[in-house]
């Protein structure tokens, strides 16, 4: 089968064997989505070497689990040794042994077919076409920042970051009702949440707007954003770091000491909220897809994917 | 009146004017602390120019809260504006308009008399020595990280840095119940906490333990403190920044989103709690005390202060 690989920091698709454990389920992939860490790992962040790509929708071709064979599902990323109390606790998003698919130690979804353990597997509604739910993973993230901080319709939230993750965010986090300011630099995808009634701005006139912020997200993965959050946080405010930052960054700690400054790192979110948004409709994905390509032009996707103004690019096998 | 003064980043002890604002009150100095805080200060941090010194034990003379004149008292350092939301429901810790005694526009505690707000101050019982009220203030500074994170008696906490500040978090939070590791590089500072039955190692030692801790307090103040506390946490571990860090910190950010750590500054602590400690005699403060300076000898005081090995070194007026 053909799948998009990354062996000693280079890129290129490959013939490869299909996956064939007989534990796991075998999943035929539709439609996979390139993400910002994948742009990360082909640089060689985290070491990784194999399959990359973990946003995916496919339909099941073999599984223990017979209910689930000829469905269409999405996959939680992260496979945990099951027997860890964060795993026997129903969450392997921390089990120490975890393999995450097309990250850490497993193949991924840049490919015709993957593997994962049944358990990792959501069915798909119906109503939700391959397009929308390619997203869930994504979705799923920015509906994660809920898990690890409260946000009540009174809040004042900013979300800075105006790419794909920043966007999902910021759509997911104006359903709370609460005051939501989106910060980027980009005015074709501020557009995007714009439309969706979301106060946007520049970061240079954000930075105008003084310490009035009661959550601030994140989302740009660059040390200025981080240091822009401190400027618009209130006193015993809440920073959510979304963004994976690659290296060393530098940042104020003596602001975090002296204002009281929470900070909350946040990674993976469960599937389920996402679904449901993406269900309702709720979340405007459509706007986010730049590009489809097959998986055989995997590398020139890539390419595309880390070129200015790109949103989302989606590779599909066949 | 005597005051050791920072003007123009120049130290020096000055015969100056005593302060007499009639809305506030007027309190005779009996012995006051000096602080990392205070050292910094002097070396130009935070632009403060005037009295230094935030930590104090004195006489009221003068107040329109006659019940106060006379008698024994500690003051929170915080004087907020009075109106705002915060002061108004009786936080001024983070009000924007607040002074802050021997740190921001105000004159501070190293000196014959200082004067406060008589809202700040707090009467000092009877059987706490005046040795042991000049602790209250960094005592609640060390309280305050149970207003910042929960700590119960299951949890695994470590504090880093065994000086002043780190021997003081050290024992409140052992006061919790919880399994608690005193980490730092002095074998004689590490000693106060052990005769406290708290454990204690090198941090060498400490970085081989592995990521175990719950809760971990950073208050070495030092970039390389920051590091092996996260190398310490468990993943969704919390993370208490307690000491002020000068200029920019380093910090592996990607680190806190996988792991997602949570991060708390914490600045001062309500003086209550730590009163009541004082009072009950739960914590060494003894051990603590380096050395005693006449307030004449303030500029040595602090050469003292700051020379290694040095724990507090305290001022007396007359």
């Amino acid at each position: 089968m053909l799948a998009l690989r990354v062996e000693k920091n280079s890129l290129s698709v490959k013939d490869v064997e299909r996956p064939d454990a007989a534990d796991e389920a075998l999943v035929r992939v539709l439609l996979s989505g390139i993400c910002n860490t994948d742009l990360e790992i082909a640089r060689g962040y985290a070491g990784f070497s194999g399959t990359i790509g973990h946003e995916f929708v496919g339909v099941v071709e073999k599984s223990t689990d017979h209910a689930l064979v000829g469905r269409r599902v999405v996959g939680e990323i992260n496979a945990g040794c099951g027997k860890c109390d964060l795993c026997r606790a129903g969450d392997s998003r921390h089990c120490a042994s975890r393999t995450v698919l097309g990250i850490v130690g497993r193949d991924g979804a840049h490919a015709e077919f993957l593997q994962l353990p049944a358990r990792n597997l959501f069915r798909v509604p119906d109503n939700v076409s391959d397009q929308h739910a390619v997203f869930t993973e994504p979705l799923a993230a920015a509906c994660g920042i809920l898990e690890r901080v409260s946000i009540s319709k009174d809040d004042r939230v900013a979300v800075i970051g105006d790419g794909k993750l920043g966007l999902l965010c910021a759509q997911a986090l104006a359903l709370t009702g609460a005051q939501l300011l989106l910060i980027g630099k980009h005015e074709s995808k501020l557009r995007i949440a714009d439309r969706r009634g979301i106060e946007t701005t520049m970061p240079t006139e954000a930075a105008k707007r003084g310490r009035e912020f009661d959550v601030v997200v994140e989302a740009s993965g660059a040390a200025p954003g981080f240091a822009l959050a401190l400027d618009l946080l209130r006193p015993k405010g809440q920073l959510v770091l979304k963004s994976t930052f690659h290296g060393k960054t530098e940042l104020d700690a003596a602001r975090i000491v002296v204002d009281e400054i929470s900070i909350a790192g946040s990674r993976c979110g469960r599937f389920t909220p996402a679904l449901d948004l993406l269900k309702k409709g709720a979340v405007d994905v459509d706007s986010l897809i730049s590009e489809e390509f097959p998986l055989s032009k995997g590398v020139q996707a890539m390419r595309r994917a880390a070129a200015r103004g790109v949103l989302k690019v989606l590779l599909k096998p066949s």
